[in-house]
């Protein structure tokens, strides 16, 4: 069976050399077709999507343009949006009119805003008012996040009438595992599981059975916050409301997953969470290059610390040599320190009355990792550079940064909070700044002092 | 609606401080109690998962014998095993009786191993039997991810008689979406969607509406491939089969949540997955301490490549104030690589026959990051220095680095996987000592033959 399985996962792999073999030697049309034709459309959306852009292309032209939706709805939006943005304002709109709203809306999203405003303009007034509804949500929302299509009863029904009511629905979406229960204004009143609606006798009605006690989420919630929920209470689809309470959508587990996985990446560093991997060397370039420039700067700023002492250093050049120590394992110990404080966060663990204990655990760590390799590296540097007052020196230092890894990794991210920064994005290079330039001041500070 | 889940989320820690109060003030022990019986147990798992250790014991105490259970199954299992590990060997077997299997397995496997095994030698042979079946799979495959509570259905069963089965049943388990079809001998023959149950004329039978295009998962498999099929599969539950094809389990989304933000994150520097935000002292430090040292092993490398260039900084001091600029944006750079490569490779989309494309995008963006920053840097270096042959020196050294971080990060991570190791895991460090040293070397070494 687990060959069964690896086939599965190489058969993307075998595909994609036959393909590229096909297309280098400009022809054999016919196989290519004939290849994609045994192939479902999330199987051809894994190959598109594992191929480079010229490939891509070249897939895209020769695939049935009928399966054109079915595909566009399996791929990742940004690479949907590129294929979108080759056809004129006239296709695209036939297009969302195939698509379900919030696919649709999504690949919007990623076309150039003219390309958008075009399209809207030839859709269907009611194709376009539909749309318009789903676009006006902010992207990092609840509202951004949700599908549209959502199954609601009323709570005086029986249970036979919900069944009978499910089987007139040609299809019910994939993870509906609860129905959502509303008001005749359509006003969230509960959850009705599916199993629950299996299991009880059809004779009793919706209200007997619901569950009252999950709240539902409001449309501008932050999308974190979703992530949030959906991790601590085991979701896998919850309600959307707008202001009045009222049903406008549901979000599944599988639409929270990238929300979670963006939110556990220490710091992205210029990528998106669902980044593109075959994305073309002109859009990956400019996000990388303002992460650069973003290093760059604190990078200049340790460096001016070390500026500072250069007339210290030109005294005694093994602190050149060590110097990058100090602040390597200030770095490494402020970014753990850092991950379990803003992991926390993310989960609601960690408010004021637990700060105070975990700041504690975290010197304490800090002082004992501080002390054991403060005298691992002291005993090093001794017999490395025949120093004994360097050894001293650099086993100080260490246990300084540490100690300042721990508190600015505990601290820090209710501070970035409270100025309205991110901390899971911007913790990281802030943090690494602090302890470059921590460990530069304090070992070549101690440095000037004990060789003056 | 916003406030009132803001407000859901605050309970905690409004609680927290209460009780934090009544334990100090070392009294009203009633009223402790009488707030804690108004909480469900997932509502008290996560008021323990948010206190320091002490009051996390305090709770424990306080809490109805009764509830134990019912809590212990809500808490992640490294939390929950520290208070299994206070109980008596005849405690913890009535303890695992009253939980699921796969529960109690992931409870037994984070006590000592002599708790474990004194736990097991009391227990009733039936149970023991049960909970060693489960215990002998690593817990990294899918059979150490695994439920056991599977619902199966035969193929020659009408859908009524399903509908009727599950009626019988007292509780469907959480997050059932799909039933698991199977033969007499129990091997997996194809999924039947509840769904397709609740919608399909009840007089058809289980073959005609199952889907059979869905394979089992191997209950060695690693968990990080599983996490890949749920992702790319948008799976809400897979079943779990053994050698001879038969299901021993299934696999939920909310158990792969896990492994895949372990997955995600880049490297995890000593902290695990699901790490408890509370840890003691004694647990948290050893494990960073780890990796501290192989940091520090690391960060000697690369100083004792600039030990090597002593005698030019000496001459130019300016150097040592400029390296750490060159090392920290290759690091960075090589990170980006690194990250969509790693992320590219969890998701089977790099392979053979697409990798030459993406080094080769690699290297351009590099290359144009390299002359973009070079430039800047090097007018920067200029005029900071007033010297050209050092901005000259940086600028060239700043290619060389960012190129070597493409090819690096774009060749690494399957390297190391061709070597046994978890390119999530080591890359990050194995790459960031290469761009140091390719830093340092190229930098020094450059100036070294400039400054002759």
């Amino acid at each position: 069976m687990q060959s069964g399985v690896d086939e599965e996962l190489d058969k993307n792999q075998i595909n994609l050399s036959k393909l590229s073999e096909i297309q280098e030697n400009n022809g054999e049309l016919r196989i290519a077709k004939r290849m994609l034709s045994g192939l479902t459309p999330v199987e051809i959306a894994n190959l598109i999507n594992s191929s480079p852009p010229k490939n891509r292309r070249y897939l895209w032209e020769i695939i049935d343009q009928e399966s054109h939706a079915d595909i566009l709805r399996e791929l990742p939006e940004e690479v949907a949006a590129q294929f979108v943005e080759t056809m004129d304002s006239r296709q695209v709109a036939e297009l969302t009119e195939e698509l379900d709203v919030d696919d649709a809306a999504d690949i919007l999203q990623h076309l150039p805003d003219q390309v958008m405003q075009q399209a809207l303009a030839v859709m269907s007034a009611q194709n376009r008012a539909r749309l318009e509804t789903v676009l006006s949500y902010e992207e990092d929302t609840a509202g951004g996040l949700m599908d549209t299509d959502v199954i609601t009863v009323r709570p005086r029904f029986t249970l036979d009438v919900v069944l009978r009511y499910l089987r007139r629905h040609e299809e019910i979406p994939p993870s509906t595992d609860q129905l959502v229960v509303v008001n005749s204004d359509n006003v969230y009143l509960g959850m009705l599981s599916m199993s629950k609606l299996l299991t009880s006798d059809p004779n009793m009605s919706v209200r007997e059975i619901m569950r009252t006690d999950v709240e539902a989420i409001p449309v501008d919630m932050d999308d974190a916050k979703v992530a949030q929920l959906f991790e601590q209470n085991n979701w896998i689809l919850a309600p959307v409301v707008n202001a009045q309470g009222q049903v406008v959508g549901r979000i599944t587990i599988d639409d929270v997953v990238d929300v979670i996985i963006e939110n556990a990446e220490h710091s992205l560093m210029g990528l998106s969470g669902d980044e593109d991997t075959f994305a073309p060397t002109m859009k990956t370039t400019p996000r990388r290059a303002i992460w650069l420039g973003v290093n760059l700067l604190t990078a200049i700023l340790a460096s001016s610390v070390i500026n500072i002492f250069q007339d210290t250093i030109e005294k005694v050049v093994a602190l050149a040599v060590l110097m990058p120590i100090v602040a390597s394992m200030g770095g490494v110990a402020g970014s753990q320190t850092l991950t379990v404080v803003v992991r926390g966060m993310a989960l609601g663990k960690i408010g004021s009355s637990n700060r105070k204990w975990l700041l504690f655990r975290e010197i304490s760590s800090g002082l004992m990792n501080g002390v054991l390799w403060a005298v691992t590296l002291g005993v090093l540097t001794a017999w490395w550079f025949d120093d004994i007052k360097i050894a001293l020196i650099i086993g100080i230092a260490i246990i300084i940064n540490l100690l300042v890894a721990a508190i600015g990794g505990t601290l820090l991210p209710s501070l970035l909070k409270r100025m309205g920064i991110d901390p899971a994005l911007a913790g990281g290079v802030a943090l690494t700044t602090i302890t470059d330039v921590v460990g530069f001041m304090s070992f070549l500070g101690l440095a000037t002092l004990f060789y003056r």
